[in-house]
């Protein structure tokens, strides 16, 4: 074989969608890319606009916060003519949908631009929000949250579809302008703030039959989130997934009540520029859930954007994942060069060992552990992207750092571990071991003992053991391989594994032909 | 755009070769693969087979080693066959080559699993050693040292090529069942190893004048080099490159030799499997240091099995890459899916504004400098390839992981951190503080910045911003732009850098068109 010389692999054809987000804050642009199996965000600029700004006194923009917006959109259009990104989609919302001049001022950035600019209604907004939370999350049944600085929006959610809307003016921002004021509330304050909430979420009977879950979208939820996974001493893997508890989310009211204003932002997990609203928009967050008689709220990471992109890349009319949990281990595994033949092979042999071996009741079978060894075999190898030395190593790292929208922090952190361990060691939780609840150190030995056995059996990477049949005989367990080549490979590979799989089960291990 | 059924991307084309190394300890399959552009290792199988057990009393591969030996081997052809692998190359060394019936079991093991045992003379090995090393250091002129348990090989280097070959059966199993056998080694006996060793280098005069640089390959080097960097409370990025200096080399013999064998594996650095054989290695390391006049030993990872590859990898007569650090580089650029059209130009745009700055006189203009600027604008995308979000932080994991063979480790930190300073924050060290050598702090800050001004203006990623002039007006920096389209979207990102420039050259920046 001959070294030749370099050239680049070219990327296949991707399709690229800018979604561009006018916010009352900031403006940004964000692309996504889709191929062939997967999706991602591949591009953000940036610039804190702030087109909302003095519009509280005068209800309209600004003369000078218009100049800076209408040179912000020019760049971004710039941009997208550059990166040669013809699906452009801009929304407007808040600020620019409730000043006076508003829509005068999207006709004229449609004009000197030549972006589609869409000035979204309330409704809109909150049903990209929806998209985003239930193509992110596992809801089917109960509400989205979204709070942005200007409004509230809830969307209750009947097997995944928006069933009613409703919207109100109490963003953090307002909510902080007219009732947290000073730098340091006082009881009295805190409950006017949450006695207006109360009244005006009266106007959305339907809250408090909504059902018992709850996901939040927007920035306050995440940097409650952050706050929450920090009080809680947990690893700090994104907060995609988490719940943050009404026990929880009172403390942290307690707490963020207790400082002045500019402390507040540096509490960790909250971002030092939202200091200042992270109260009210706590307060606002906790009032819904009492009002709702929810436990807790998920967070999610997709937002307004995500559910524009969304809209434009799943087919209609719902635009909906079929099983994000699903979708979200198929994406990943499919931006990396994994091997899809011998991961869906090591998947299909480690689910049919878990399944005989719960038939011969040595496990409990649990449907949702089956689940996480199939997210860990079809993720097992993605690491190999980084480098062969390690590679377990790195697929923890990629599992953890990319995230899997669909399962909570506890299965992520679950499934990089048994990735982790898919190769050597005795499985460990390590460092993620604050996330694991009971009975989480017993079903990581279970999945990382699975799919070390089906990696085994297929370590030629060929398919050949088809299939590896189950038998208990005196109180060992025979695997009886079904090949349709010799099993040398196999067979060596999984007889290393017979102290894990006795600290998993509990029993020896025999490999047959 | 309508979101597509799931498919895998299909992994273009790849040649694989199969190295496989019959040592006499161990057995190991080695699978590398190569792409246009590319290469790595892909697989690698183990099994301790100690097939030189019993062969110094006897002088024969005793029959219970080769029976094990001949499973193993036979393991690894049906390895190679399942996987699809035509290019298999097995080499046999020490234990084989040196036992009287040591052919006759190449010969029996070629017959009964088809695969091509060679059985490598002292020199041919000492030739793969010198391919590793020249292809994965920047050693033009000097030594390198190869020692394993049974024999030290030291090649001669002139301009790259072998120049003369030694062996001397001193490697680190011998020499410790010869000198050092009991627990704790008196001075007398550590005193009659150096002299055996001293006595034996002696048939190689040509080592006194070899050069001043040296490179050593094999597990003890390895070892030393992770015990050294742990006693200079330096961080983990890997041994590639690490120099290890005749001080440092004597101040870890008299930590070992103060030490029982046993608590010698527990030296950090040290393998726990090593820990009875490492002061032998270390002595001899340190004698043949002193014989040949070199301040210090520079590790590598590669060995053996990447000489047998790079052979098999590129052009004879040579088999030599034109430029090791350019290669790593590129290597690992194409492993990811980066755009080279956009890194390529970023490239050229930051080494265009280095040479600029360095001719009006606001830096040293050091080439060692602008070959790791070039090499952070190469690689500082790649991170994306594991998520787009805090993507400057994936590029550093990726590349202290992966490591770029021809770097020294404080180069390979210099290269990351630049890169994870891409995009925003100041520019520090961080944790790979303790590499920095005088003036890094001020080349790295000169480094992220030039990376993240030549990324700024190539931040629409199209090539249009075609070249940056320098001009200093009044002490401040001032960059015309010369551009085949509008400059909006550069200008805007490149004015967001002043803060930085200013720390790094100590000038204003002014962006004009």
């Amino acid at each position: 074989m001959i070294y030749r010389p370099l050239r680049m692999a070219i990327p296949s054809a991707e399709q690229r969608t800018a979604v561009i987000d006018l916010g009352s804050n900031s403006f940004r642009l964000v692309v996504f890319s889709a191929a062939d199996g997967w999706w991602k965000r591949t591009d953000e600029i940036y610039e804190a606009v702030r087109i909302g700004a003095g519009l509280g006194e005068t209800g309209e923009l600004g003369k000078e916060p218009m100049e800076r917006a209408l040179q912000t959109i020019d760049v971004f259009a710039h941009f997208c003519r550059a990166l040669g990104i013809d699906d452009v989609r801009p929304v407007a919302t808040s600020a620019i949908r409730d000043a006076r001049n508003g829509r005068a001022f999207a006709r004229r950035a449609r004009e000197t631009t030549g972006l589609p600019v869409r000035v979204l209604s309330t409704s809109q907004e909150a049903l990209y929000g929806h998209l985003a939370a239930v193509n992110s999350t596992t809801l089917a049944d109960g509400a989205v949250l979204d709070l942005g600085g200007g409004s509230l929006q809830l969307v209750r959610v009947r097997e995944r579809r928006p069933n009613d809307l409703s919207s109100w003016p109490l963003g953090a921002v307002r909510m902080t302008e007219r009732f947290l004021p000073g730098d340091r509330p006082s009881r009295k304050q805190l409950k006017a703030l949450r006695s207006h909430v109360a009244e005006e979420l009266g106007s959305a009977p339907w809250l408090a039959s909504a059902g018992e879950r709850i996901v939040g979208i927007g920035g306050t939820v995440r940097n409650l989130a952050a706050a929450a996974q920090h009080l809680a001493g947990q690893p700090h893997i994104g907060v995609q997934g988490f719940r943050i508890t009404r026990e929880g989310l009172g403390e942290l009211v307690e707490r963020l009540a207790s400082l002045p204003a500019e402390e507040r932002g540096q509490v960790p997990g909250i971002k030092a520029s939202r200091g200042d609203l992270i109260l009210a928009g706590a307060v606002v967050v906790q009032t819904v859930l009492e009002t709702g008689g929810f436990e807790a709220i998920e967070a999610t990471e997709a937002g307004l954007r995500e559910g524009v992109f969304f809209e434009s890349m799943l087919p209609g009319p719902d635009h909906l994942f079929e099983d994000v949990r699903r979708e979200s281990v198929m994406n990943l595994a499919a931006q990396y060069r994994v091997d899809e033949a011998h991961t869906a092979h090591v998947a299909s042999l480690a689910l049919g060992l878990f399944d005989q071996l719960a038939r011969e009741g040595l496990h409990p079978g649990d449907p949702e552990e089956r689940e996480l060894l199939w997210a860990a075999c079809v993720l097992h190898d993605i690491g190999m992207s980084v480098d062969y030395d390690d590679h377990h190593k790195h697929t923890r790292y990629l599992v953890l750092n990319a995230g899997l929208p669909g399962f909570a922090p506890e299965e992520v952190a679950l499934i990089a571990q048994a990735a982790r361990y898919h190769r050597k060691g005795l499985p460990d939780l390590g460092d993620l071991a604050p996330l694991a609840g009971p009975g989480d150190d017993a079903r990581l030995d279970r999945l990382a003992c699975l799919l070390r056995l089906a990696e085994d059996l297929e370590r030629p990477r060929d398919q050949s053991v088809r299939r590896a049949d189950v038998q208990v005989h005196n109180g060992s367990v025979r695997l009886d391989l079904i090949a349709s080549e010799g099993v040398e490979v196999a067979r060596w590979a999984a007889e290393r594994e017979t102290e894990l799989f006795r600290r998993a089960f509990g029993r020896g291990l025999e490999v047959a032909t």
